[in-house]
């Protein structure tokens, strides 16, 4: 005798989880209900609407509930509110959304799948204007868009720097407008750290955006926003993209359990705390991969895999419930970003000790088109080696290396496995030791004291002091731009100069990538000199590293010359 | 008392080994010797000068001796051929390849990294002309494109179709020849199985490549070549990529141990059977990490890696050999093709019970410019849902998912552990449910017994034969091409027609990609149907599978429309 299911919302988790149901039991009943007029939409491609990448917003709208009634036979009605559980009648109170009408339906299972809502800060004042849009659905986009088209606004803000504001102000500008993005912070895209971002705070200043940082937005109007500082931004039309909460009300009203992260609180099963409700998708809680503390992750991969483990539970199904890592990628103009596992600041509130190698190789061989420098940053365990993070920055194929070491990290794998893995290899690919395998052969040496590196965040204070640093490129290299003070011994001439290199003080070492300060350093340090560090990234990185603060603030550069045309 | 280190071979595994031997103690005395003129090259992009894409030969060349000398103190010596190992004395008998004149240089310990040589079959007659070439150094892919510029060669024939015969022939043919690819199996590229390189078939036809597969070169003239079959081909010039053997002849007349593939035999630490003399790169016997067998593998990143172990052990460092899988990655043409660990006849000849997930879903979300669909095929062991190896053909990102199972397959993973494999994802990048996913949900819904499926390789018998052939797509998309004989029955009206499908003979489903016919098969299944089988990649993989032998035997298409506008 099969059950009566009842969903509550049609995107990606709840969607998800009412065709698994179907696949498994042709003949249960299955209904989901949506407030919104589309399910089914593809929630992820919304801000490529904005410069008409994807012309119609239709086209967003993947199915319809007639279709699918048609193929998968599942009841979808749209423009339908789910407003009430009743959970002792095992019933849901359906609004419709149109004529306010309400209505009962019972359920054997109920799932939830509400998603999550873009958070409208109550402290900016105006945060409700006809010009202050959100980007969570497609009618929000489309709105948006038109208000832009039909108004002809020319200026637009974003304000928030995570992954829905920094696409919809790469579409907005690639659409020709003037946009001001503003954050909170000190850097956009918090899942990666402070110094590899600075590359992308240089490429949107470079495509013309005006990137403000460690800025709020405090009031809107018509034509402008306020920050706090009291700088004021010319902006028609304001895209809010500072996060989401998890849509909650609905649980919290019918008494589930809400985590401590705010999230609807699951089981194993992701089950409530009501056996007979389920929760999936942007809502709940769930557990990291690594550090196994509870936390909330807004992404598709996910919630599609939590749908069919819902699904698979409801009919006693067994399931792996592997718990998050939080792999992402976004596309910033020219270059791409990616990310997965624990960045550093995930690793110091776990209170874990660990250390990052971070190298920047070409993203293929050195003599085909197109082949770029690719920024590579692993984070690991100390002392144990384990992998707990990665992130690439880069004009190629970032993901690909980030995806290898998603894979390591679910494996719970090590540096020196990492060190030893074999990768496809072609020249248009790649390199014959690929940029992981290059940050794991680095990772180990650290790890195994081989020699001592200093990060590039302690750069600009070892210039300052006056420390000894050394710039082991060609006198023609250095001679284009190079570190203020710092003392050109190539490394095709050190060992003739051993004399220069004091042995009674720190001596800091690089070159363009690291690969020839590496050996310097190496030699210096099995020749006895027991006070030599490498420069993490040496002068592409401190150049990227630098560049934005120095702009933006005025401050005296570190370098004489950045060098971008390397990059 | 750093001891005297000599190596024989000056490119990837002999010039690793010597830098990292200079790594550790840099005290080290190193002597390098090559017998041809160039050191350090890149091999692996030696075809991308034939059609200038690297337009100088001297490109090619990534280090001088003298550059080696001065950067990391290295001893080089070209032109220098190792003709004889006096194990006896522990010397080395060198011969200047100009003058002839040899001399003997002592060693505390030999590092043997000869490489490999290219086959010249002497069954070719013909096979040692002028116009015959291989590409196996700078010296080898100068001569050939030299003699083809002076001769104003328009004809070329490639004989093999491994991958250095493949990326001259497109190198050649996008410098505007005419060129024909012999290759004697019935399929380029081995390391992947004869169904997915069907799509590399179609494309080097339909860039204008006549390519023979099934026959052998006879006889070699100045201008065409005879086959076995008795066709005759115009040729100027000849490339010879046959394979390659390893050069064994020192180690041999040493009376070193040579291992049951015809490669050096080593221990663990890469040391033959005198344990003064190490052997790494292509010359040497590898271990394969699934199956255990000793095996040959020619790449670059194995022969870096076992050149990094043979140093380390020399200094009493410890090193995991981990053994290889094969992971290889070429470009023809607009298509990527990648493959990792086992193809179907490596599980044969290992005799292990394997199954196979194919699948053709879209490299990037498909609203995406620039989404393509990708051939994903995922071996994996029976009953164990081991995961053996990974195959890939699209115009996209092949490479990260061939990566992706290149490291489960080193965490000896699981289809369930790529099944929850947490990837980067936006719609650029790819898709929520990436296509290693994907094809891990098959791989388990096939091991678990929820369906049934038919190989490609199984589908025009099935034709033939008469067998009952579900179409579910829509009716248009039916009429624009279809299965002769098959049933028309769309996904969305099936529910409506079951009295057309036998309950008492076998039923084969297909769509366009495998998806919806999934969801049919799975239904009839569940609703009792039990003699429903899927069929593997639908409509769009035997469009590829079929064609290239239709159009070369002149036999009767299966399909009436092949429907390549939709590749």
């Amino acid at each position: 005798m099969s059950k009566k299911y009842v969903v509550v919302g049609g995107v990606a988790g709840g969607m998800s989880t009412a065709a698994r149901i179907k696949r498994i039991d042709p003949y249960a009943e299955v209904l989901v209900f949506e407030r919104d007029e589309n399910v089914s939409f593809s929630n992820c491609c919304l801000p490529f609407h904005l410069n008409e990448l994807i012309v119609s917003s239709c086209d967003l709208v993947l199915m319809t509930p007639e279709k699918l009634k048609k193929q998968y036979n599942l009841d979808v009605k749209v423009l339908s509110e789910v407003v009430k559980i009743n959970r002792d009648e095992k019933s849901v109170t359906i609004k419709n959304v149109k004529t306010g009408e309400t209505y009962d339906e019972s359920y054997d299972v109920l799932v939830l799948s509400p998603g999550a809502k873009a958070i409208r800060p109550k402290s900016i004042k105006g945060v409700d204007n006809k010009n202050v849009f959100v980007v969570k659905n497609v009618g929000d986009v489309d709105s948006l868009k038109r208000y832009i088209d039909d108004n002809k606004i020319d200026d637009v803000a974003v304000i928030g720097g995570g992954f829905i504001g920094l696409e919809c102000m790469v579409s907005l500008r690639e659409a020709g407008k003037n946009v001001t993005l503003v954050e909170g912070l000190d850097q956009i895209l918090t899942p990666m750290d402070h110094d590899i971002v600075q590359i992308l705070h240089k490429e949107i200043h470079d495509k013309g955006v005006e990137l403000i940082l460690n800025d709020t937005v405090t009031e809107i109007t018509d034509n402008e926003i306020t920050l706090a500082s009291g700088k004021e931004v010319k902006a028609g039309a304001v895209v809010l993209a500072v996060g989401v909460t998890p849509e909650t009300s609905l649980a919290v009203e019918a008494g589930l359990e809400i985590g401590s992260t705010g999230g609807i609180l699951v089981n194993h099963h992701y089950q409530t705390t009501d056996p007979s409700i389920y929760a999936v998708g942007d809502a709940i809680e769930v557990t990291d991969f690594i550090t196994n503390k509870k936390t909330r992750l807004t992404l598709a991969g996910p919630a599609q895999r939590q749908a069919r483990a819902a699904a698979d539970h409801m009919f006693g199904r067994t399931y792996r419930n592997t718990g998050v890592i939080g792999s992402s990628v976004i596309k910033i103009f020219d270059y791409n970003a990616a990310c997965t596992g624990l960045n550093e600041k995930a690793c110091q509130e776990a209170g874990i000790e660990y250390d990052v190698a971070y190298v920047i190789p070409k993203d293929r061989v050195g003599l085909m088109p197109e082949a770029n420098p690719i920024h590579f940053k692993l984070i690991y365990q100390v002392p144990t080696g384990q992998i707990l993070g990665g992130q690439s920055v880069g004009k190629g194929n970032v993901d690909k290396r980030v995806d290898v070491i998603a894979a390591m990290i679910m494996n719970r794998a090590n540096i020196e496995d990492l060190k030893e893995l074999e990768l496809c290899y072609s020249p248009w690919f790649g390199t014959a030791k690929d940029p992981v395998n290059m940050a794991a052969l680095v990772a180990t040496n650290l790890l195994n004291g081989e020699y001592k590196q200093v990060r590039l965040s302690e750069v600009r204070s070892l210039v300052e002091s006056g420390a000894m640093i050394i710039d082991a490129r060609e006198a023609r290299e250095y001679e284009e731009g190079h570190i203020k003070g710092a003392i050109n011994i190539p490394l095709s001439e050190f060992r003739q100069r051993l004399d220069e290199i004091p042995t009674d003080k720190p001596v800091y070492v690089h070159c363009l990538s690291s690969q020839r300060s590496y050996y310097m350093v190496r030699e210096l340090t099995n020749r006895g000199y027991s006070q030599v560090y490498n420069i993490q990234g040496s002068f592409l990185a401190i150049s990227c590293y630098e560049y934005f603060t120095d702009i933006t603030t005025g401050r005296e550069p570190i370098v004489t010359n950045y060098r971008f045309d390397l990059l």
